[in-house]
């Protein structure tokens, strides 16, 4: 059957404080359910954040790197995989996701958002503008959600793994 | 040296009229210059139509694939590569293309120009609205232009080729 | 730190009856030394063979797919990544692991076997015959070891991660 | 319809003295029959010299590059496509190419030989010894030649081509 693997894609070294704050409770949060989390697997930004959140109540955390050494690897990833595949490794880290969570908005994170859609996973976006949602909703007839907190992103996940 | 490879990318299955005369027109310019036109390589929307008018008039065409077989193909192709990589190729596209030409916006395109941007490649959108340029340009410190015709197109690549 | 993933690769379809029960034992020997099994993932032939092995004593599993769909994967994976990288996806295999084992030989092993040298990565073989091992050693000055049992073959490992 | 792309694989900077001559004269010989010359696309040993080669007569040339820089180009590549996939671009080669010529053999040109009759293209083999067309012909049931010379080469690729 497999863990199911959650997404969480968002801003490396210009994370904001509160970008960081809100992956590491989502990490958590996630953990909590059961849930795998999955990320770029470096040791900064939301990537980090969220693993170390998962870490910290024992949840299971997997880092999908674009590199091929551990230089970069953050330190809460259980499971390192390592692409060596640059940024193309952005849709390894979308088509193993079952739901895609954007914490922040950057141009990797577009990418992976714009991936998602592509390959109509479920998105949910948290820490960003309503303008950012109102892009992506343009791009697909796919209901792409903002969540204001960790309970609400929980809540639409379970949502989105029980239409699968 | 090699050629000078210019990426024109767009909606397939789901581009406009309009969409698909301007990349017929821009594949034409862009040939008229003595540029390779990069595309997709699939034989719909305006990755056709930017190979077709490149051909029109004796330019050369280049097709990074997302499959391996050749039933998608393009028949405006010169030459074709085949990565089986599914999307993970728009990263190839991106990387390969000394400018990056949006024409039109689905979600695949918004993925190479995020991708674009994440490679601090230069970026040229067209058949775009406003706000689909402000939305790109508030991710990343570079220009990122809107051409409202071919000719302002290539004068704007002239000027990033220079500035390489 | 994250996990030690150790790569089991071989054939598929066309393993024979004593590379899968070879790679059945080999799962549950890695597994009993702490050790996550990382193989292709799809449910058939060796790779199905080591996660059903590393499963039955309770280690973990995770499987590098060359698809995006769920329909290949073996029911022993605990982490699926969906590539959709098609035979791409080898290079992930090879370099997500720490050490790299073939149990029998197809064509997409010895593709294995080629990239692991490539990237310097330790490589043992099993249920090959010799000159197997002899034509992959002249492609490197690295040692190319076989093991005759899964004994054999762990205690090669722990050679390999004392040396890295 | 598209060029007819050759793919010319061998070692980098391990490649003798004869690997590169051979590769020289391949490309012209390849070049003169009006098809596309597809290397790795760095500026050393077989791939170099198999582009020079087809440069002299006035051939096309396509290098399919591992990396995203132009550093390592050579200078004979007409058609530059920069992957960042590193090794796992051998893949894009392989399935680009309407067959494989591999001259000499390295760890990168056997992980292209393995991948090539993984997905079934014809492979030709030139400067290598008996025992390694051996070891990859009991990998697969299509026949895997060697070829002597050039011209021999080149009608091999013409049966290929007819049997397609």
């Amino acid at each position: 059957m497999g863990k199911i693997l959650i997404g969480v894609m968002g801003p490396g070294e210009q994370a904001t404080a509160l970008q960081i704050a809100t992956a590491y409770e989502l990490g958590k949060g996630l953990a909590r359910q059961g849930w795998a989390v999955l990320t770029g697997g470096r040791g900064v930004g939301v990537m980090d954040a969220a693993c170390r959140g998962a870490k910290e109540v024992g949840g299971m955390t997997v880092g999908i790197l674009p590199t091929s050494d551990r230089c970069t690897l953050s330190e809460a990833v259980d499971i390192p995989i390592f692409t060596d595949l640059g940024n193309a490794r952005n849709n390894v880290n979308v088509l193993s996701s079952r739901v895609v969570i954007a914490c922040g908005m950057g141009a990797g994170t577009a990418s992976e958002v714009a991936l998602a859609i592509k390959a109509a996973k479920p998105v949910i976006l948290m820490q960003v503008e309503p303008g950012i949602r109102d892009f992506f909703q343009q791009l697909t007839s796919q209901p792409i959600d903002r969540a204001e907190t960790v309970e609400a992103a929980i809540e639409k996940i379970y949502h989105c793994l029980a239409a699968e």
